[in-house]
């Protein structure tokens, strides 16, 4: 079984990290390939660098499917983006990393908490809680004031908030479980998860996982209606790639 | 005033339809600018259409920002996509004609019906009404199977379709209003008008309206949090008019 | 195009007020006429006052139908009185200056406070967010310990409470728009406006603009079945202009 | 124990039907008043009708406790006039008849249905629903096209239709008990009653048995915020008794 | 008319005392029967208590329906216990303290907070609320650090933080009603009232008068779905009582 | 990786077809043990039947928590009975089969339908959607008039029923997967799945891969507030096994 994890933010340092995490979730014997696009926003932090990675990232999947088909897709941006577009694009299943973790919390936890980055993504984030279904099990989305970048300029504090955030929605929004709420968390998900006594989902770990359940299981994308493959049309301006 | 109606469609025909109604929404002494990118789908009915389109929306906002600011924009795809990057991107109002026409049904009507195209974007709308708050004043989403091109090419069928749905709607569904979901829709705005007893909103020229009262109440878009401009960081590949 | 404002209270100092926040809401153009029945509550501060003031409200609205009818009709109080039964009586838009600003936040700001008065009425705004269909949008409703009253005896305390609320609803609360709950807060917007970094809602003036937009499209109220006229049957004890 | 129930029409026939099903839900021991105001509508079957009927209950109502105050009031319209208004002018419970019967089919039933009167109440019985918290429980709400008059000029064809309805609730919508939705039905209950087989809610009877529990429970109103006594203030142009 | 109480725990204590509740509850002429199971936990505080007790409670509804059965039966423990299935075993109401005060409560107060046991039942709580539709209404639920037993063996403490949690929840969280939300709490409802402002809800009196409004009213448990009684089949190791 | 799959009922030919779609989920190198407690109901069909084999269903697990720890258990009945209290009772993943197919159709498909038996548990699967926060994306719960044991008497005829109702929920509710909601259909997945142009989720399978991959993530049930091991205290009556 071969999964394609896709960063959709082109810096190759985090797809690295993101690796690591991919492969931490991966059954033996599963191939994990994890790339990212060549243009695009560094980090996504806001919708303005979700929409513009968007199209890259459905390059991506394209190329792949007509390049290098994998038996799943994997989005590894907390923000889930795009998905609805890369399902109509193939039959595969193609997974959020965000919406992964939200599901398999409920196996384990009443309720779980995201610590992510910055307070300008909350609504996005509640947003895609809603999505989920999970606005009554989630405890709270605690967003300090930490960008991507930070992550690697200073991972010490980082990781200090990180678990000082945590600790608080255990002990005052009554989380019973933690989601790391940004891809690049990767690099944190084993120190958070020896302070802590509670479960701690790594995002990507998830995806990969969630992925590798339905090839097993032998489900793909539901072809009937909402993903069926787009209308045939005139992308005009665009390459051969994107033409439906 | 001059607002700027962005088509995110490829198709100047449509974009003179939108134009129409646009102009009939504004106020005496309103300046409204259509356009349209010159890349991207023809027509947008799905996702991928959906997503692929934003970037070029996001582009001829950039380009208004920075060659000829309009004092409001509102994007005529009833899907409304993109808005919530495009507020990151400007302190002006940027409206949706979906948004805006589903807000203006409750001050007339107990409930209101959409009829729009084909069944395959059934969830977009119902996340979209969802995301209005209007799940309990819906009172159906109609889905004849008619694509966009079909306006164009059938006219007349297309006519009587949207009529006998709207009709059905009002005897089955308890529907109060009519919502005609499509921007493409708006050379039929008039005729189903007068083949109804309910009110009946055309949600170019409601968007137009409601960027107009925006704009007259001296209302921007909040730049707090959530819509602040984008972080600053590097987008590999773009030019320079997409660099934060 | 004629608009009447209706104050349901029968303080004529609080509808001069009203009116100013009235016209700066109105476009050129625009006639705006503002009035308030002769009996009924000086104010309106609980369900009690509510109720009985809607009798006089029902009233002004029929005789204006009789006599000198607009083209749209404004309820100038917070809790949106009387609205569904006003909307039997006329064909014309009735729009109320709470479910007006509640709409119009949503198209700049993720989500809104209010900043209003006493506690008590924390239910009925409560009760009138979710009507609207803004639950999740409404990050708070902040009821200082307020009377209608204080806002003529005590302006100065007042502005500074209303200010330091809707401070606290930003830095807290996570709200990114701010609507003065309170028609008789019409004297306060323009300083607390200056006094914040967000978008501050008048909601006579948003009421106005709501009014003058559906009139400008061409819109009124339903009357296929919510708000058919009133069945015809006899009204005991009541004058010929009450009669169905 | 003295329990007064409020017809807030002005039909004495009708209040007689409601004392008959007042009185067959009360214990014995418990006297049971019934009456009417003089003014107001002689049915209650819209929102004009409901808003203009309130304030000639509020003033039953301020009447009885100055002059013979009960040991709980039951407001005898299926669309639960005024409530929260009358609790903020007295101690004792005020107990909607809709409210009641919707509460105690819970304890019996998986989900009920209401049939009632004619399809322009809908709104005002699901806003109803709703506030009680009871929309995932309420199967359908029937609105065959019948006035209140009706139910005394045309008794069988009434029975038949009412009957007809409540099967095909039981069949179509999963119902599995049923609340006649009008006061006005009372005179149904027993036929409709031996025609089905689940449980059928007479809903004034309802009302009257949740006032004695309330009483006998020694529970009132809540006075600490939303239903304390009206603020002090002039109501101009009406008499001592409505004067807070 | 007699009601049968089952406490679902086995502490005769216990017992005795949620007899004084109920028998606090019954109006004057109803016999009320108290028991509870001879096996079983001591106390429930979590749902592997609750599930064993369940069929013990099954046990008891089932000799008492063939050996002497009662008008209703009401089950004491604020949980809720196995209500679902004590339906499908007889036509009598079946009843639950909690879902009886809480339905209570709307009739007298816009929100209400439940003061109970320890914080790891919230979600019990949480579900039992959203359930009986008033999440809404829920001001709170506190969960002081606080066991049954420590009520018998530390009546004086417990009651402090019983007043105190209360007050908290008027003060801070709006609550104007009070649940004490343990059939353990019985011994502790007179001086909470005595000590708050607000209603003071005792959940199996409340139980008990509900169970007598639907005997009054003739109603009984629906047979026609949900409640149906059980399908025919064999129960393998378990006794002729169990056989369906 | 060990994974003991429980069927609470007591039929061991059920036990081993739905051993057959464990194992058709396990990966290569999982262990899949199945079995069934030798006491209580032949087959699940309401809520007293799934009441009474949940003591069992606890019986067994603790059994084997003693006995032969598995590293996750699944609990192989459509009404995912008794998960709670079983969380309280290891550490180890406890995955209900329904929760699992739930949350993994939401990968590939915009809304699913669940195919299942008879109507009394309509209320019963509404409930267990609405907990998994799947309201909305649940097209329809299909309830054909079927026991569990037709499956085994008329295999043809339920294989046929089961094919239509998912046809017509395909066709008439927009349902783009399907679940089949009840264990006992193990052995029509394959033909199912062959007939229909969706994925088809079996909820055995899907439970087991849930498992697998919680194991896999080396994540566990949370242990701090609600799945806390059951509080020390005496359960009368009861074997060693039971005593917390």
């Amino acid at each position: 079984m071969k999964i394609k994890v896709i960063n959709p933010n082109t810096t190759p340092e985090m797809t690295e990290d993101i690796c690591v995490s991919a492969r931490s979730g991966a059954s033996p014997g599963t191939e994990v390939v994890c790339l990212n696009p060549a243009k695009g926003p560094g980090t996504v932090e806001g919708w303005y660098d979700e929409y513009i990675s968007i199209s890259f990232l459905i390059e991506e999947l394209l190329k792949a499917e007509r390049d290098d088909p994998a038996d799943a897709y994997v989005v590894a941006c907390f923000g889930d983006p795009g998905l609805y577009a890369l399902r109509e694009l193939t039959d595969k299943p193609v997974v959020g990393v965000a919406e992964s973790a939200i599901a398999l919390t409920r196996f384990v936890a009443a309720r779980f908490a995201i610590v992510t980055i910055m307070p300008r993504i909350r609504l996005m984030l509640e947003e895609l809680v809603e999505r989920c279904g999970a606005r009554h099990r989630c405890a709270s989305i605690r967003t300090p004031d930490l960008s991507v970048a930070d992550f690697m300029d200073d991972y010490d504090r980082c990781e200090k908030i990180l678990i000082d955030q945590a600790r608080e929605a255990i002990a005052e929004d009554y989380a019973e479980a933690m989601i790391l709420g940004c891809a690049g968390m990767a690099a944190f998900v084993e120190n958070v998860r020896k302070a802590l006594p509670v479960p701690v989902f790594d995002a990507v770990a998830s995806g990969v996982r969630v992925a590798e359940s339905l090839v097993g299981l032998g489900i793909g994308t539901s072809k009937v209606q909402t993903y069926k493959p787009p209308e045939k049309k005139e992308f005009k301006g665009l390459g051969e790639l994107f033409q439906p």
